[in-house]
């Protein structure tokens, strides 16, 4: 069973708004056994979108369509699938319920471009939009069926896990997946060490090599045909062909594999950050019960806060630069004294695009981890572009503590 | 002139890997005056890469494609374009002598599958890849053209700005796009206000409404005919439509917008964050130059941390709990002081899935702004998944800093 998505809206077309909505259904689908074949991004534009329509039920089962349902003239999916399945709009009771008491709270936002948000094509199944005006619309073709969801990315979520998902249902065709993660090899000397290994790969299983910031998930792809007890043998084999370089064998973010570690042993954790500004922190505390092991961090871009919040003796930074080994050390020590926790990281770097020098160009980053054995600091050259520097210390930082955590286990 | 974008890989149609790339390059073109017409999602698969292929130049003059270009077995773009375009591949001395460059600090890299990343389609037109070893190939199927880049984010913006957009040149058909932003208004009043507006536009010319985290996007665009003169009215007409709400008369987002004025002033700023957890200070170090208005913060995620580096009397949180408003006013001014800011912004909230009551249910978000006429204070209700809730807790915390900043302007 096929699926293709088709996000409509002019601002993915000029660069306005990032498309995070189709990695995210590419992710349920998977793990629903449904296959995403394509995504094919289009304007909001009566000729466009009916030609995407075509192309995409030529190929797919299910086609999903995001965007275009807000109440405002721009917006013209729920028109041109009228005209697609050649029928016309009907007030819907349901629906005009649901969003009196939506915004029963807010009067001004009950008027008449809002009123059209309870007109549904006639032809179609409605389900509710539990957090938005815009019904989710199912439209059939056949044995083929379309779903319309909003672009707003929090309404599409809910709508597809707690409405589309559950009406598309569990499929046959059983897609499996497996990725293991490794770092401080380059890919073309991993592909030289799995080439027997992948030659060897029956047609249908498929090994897939992802490089990102010193990381490289190696994702194994069974499309039909394997048991999950034959995929758990070749799993292995891949496991052991790289074991040296493993340091993970799920596909959890290092953020993830960190926080998961600190709570296993019931250990916490501080950041004192100067070239990522706070990213590192923000990513510690992006999932859900990051509390239980993340207390706080000081954040010292100006060397001030360096000096009156960390003890980084002004000395050291005048004699050894303030992107070094002895400031990024004591900036570890204190933090993890004044938080008080177990571990702790600290980065000082120049993350440019200014700064730089000749013995200490732009992308120069210092690295400490402070654990109860001692503290110890890495230099990096991460790169030459900011965002790039920044992503990448973060997660050199967390596979730096990653190590030392599991090396005082053993 | 209109191009169109093939991204290549199975990644991003298993949701491993969200496409970024793809609204970085539609803005580069908008920029350009190229429109940028489709884009496409396609599998590492040669069947699927050359029906989009055939699609692609059926509708676009210009057809960019990412990814599969690195040297595994996984990757096969070089090698479907070769069947495409009928031709075989050849050594690129070159390429070659680049590639050892490249690499001269890690012999560990040069290996034999790295050597095929020198091999290059002999009707090709190649150009550098200064970052990386897959070199940049430009394609011609009549007046048409083909380039294909690396699909790692930062290889593909270098590629661009560098290479592929100086070939294809600037042309002639000019699109202009204009953006203001507005917020405290609903998205259908807002309509209401400008449906006679939106009317009288010609059909060239374009209104795009686009909400995100409380602020809204209008976006006016034409696509030829118009001149800069003629925009300009319109432009200033929609301004003095929603003069109310406006916030920004630009497309910078809103940290851009709020480090932008306290350098034009000359002024610092902290922050002291509970709920958003270091997203805030990432968010206003993201951007090049932070270093001028951005001093520092204190991340105090855990009670603990409120108590001894921000001076949160544990009575008060125990009387008032630890996401209200006494606790947030003292966090703002505690930061100011600690870090000798003009300025400061605390948020403490419940960002869920866990800890919300009856009383303060997950989405409650505690935001407070010291300046130096004093502290003050207001509760949000975000809404219910914890992304969504730091992300709008970040916005409003910035959209309150921006207005009180002006504020003490007038």
């Amino acid at each position: 069973m096929r699926a293709e998505v088709i996000t409509i809206g002019d601002e993915l077309l000029i660069g306005q708004v990032v498309d995070t909505n189709s990695a995210w259904i590419a992710e349920r689908l998977n793990e629903q056994g449904i296959e995403l074949y394509q995504v094919t991004s289009v304007h909001d534009e009566r000729e466009h979108i009916i030609a995407a329509l075509n192309e995409a039920f030529g190929r797919a089962d299910i086609v999903l369509t995001t965007g275009g349902l807000g109440p405002t003239k721009d917006d013209i999916t729920k028109h041109v699938l009228c005209e697609y399945f050649d029928t016309h709009l009907i007030e819907d009771a349901r629906v005009r319920e649901h969003i009196m008491q939506l915004y029963s709270a807010r009067p001004d936002v009950l008027n008449r471009l809002t009123a059209t948000q309870w007109l549904v094509p006639e032809c179609a199944e409605i389900l509710e939009n539990r957090v938005g005006s815009a019904p989710l619309m199912i439209f059939h073709k056949g044995a083929k069926i379309l779903a319309s969801m909003p672009g707003v990315p929090y309404e599409m979520k809910i709508a597809m896990e707690e409405q589309i998902l559950p009406y598309i249902g569990r499929q046959r065709t059983q897609i499996i997946h497996k990725t293991l993660q490794v770092t401080g090899i380059p890919e073309s000397a991993l592909a030289i060490i799995l080439e027997d290994f992948e030659t060897s790969l029956p047609s249908s299983v498929h090994l897939a090599y992802l490089p990102k910031d010193g990381i490289i998930r190696l994702r194994l792809s069974a499309y039909g045909g394997q048991t999950d007890k034959e995929m758990d043998a070749l799993f292995a084999e891949l496991k052991s062909l790289v074991a040296d370089y493993c340091i993970a064998e799920t596909d959890d973010p290092i953020e993830v594999l960190v926080g998961n570690k600190l709570k296993e042993l019931g250990k916490t954790i501080a950041t004192a950050e100067s070239c990522t500004g706070g990213k590192l922190a923000a990513l510690l505390n992006k999932h859900a019960g990051s509390s239980a092991f993340y207390y706080g961090s000081i954040i010292s871009y100006d060397n001030s806060v360096k000096e009156h919040l960390l003890d980084v003796p002004a000395e050291t930074i005048k004699a050894r630069g303030v992107v070094s080994e002895e400031v990024v050390i004591q900036m570890a020590n204190a933090v993890r004294r004044q938080i008080g926790t177990d571990y702790s990281i600290a980065t000082s770097g120049i993350a440019g695009p200014t700064g730089g020098t000749k013995e200490k160009p732009v992308g120069t980053v210092w690295i400490a981890w402070s654990t109860p054995e001692g503290t110890t600091a890495e230099c990096f050259q991460l790169g030459k572009l900011r965002e790039q520097i920044t992503d990448r210390a973060c997660t050199k930082a967390l596979i730096g503590m990653l190590e030392r955590i599991r090396g005082l286990e053993d």
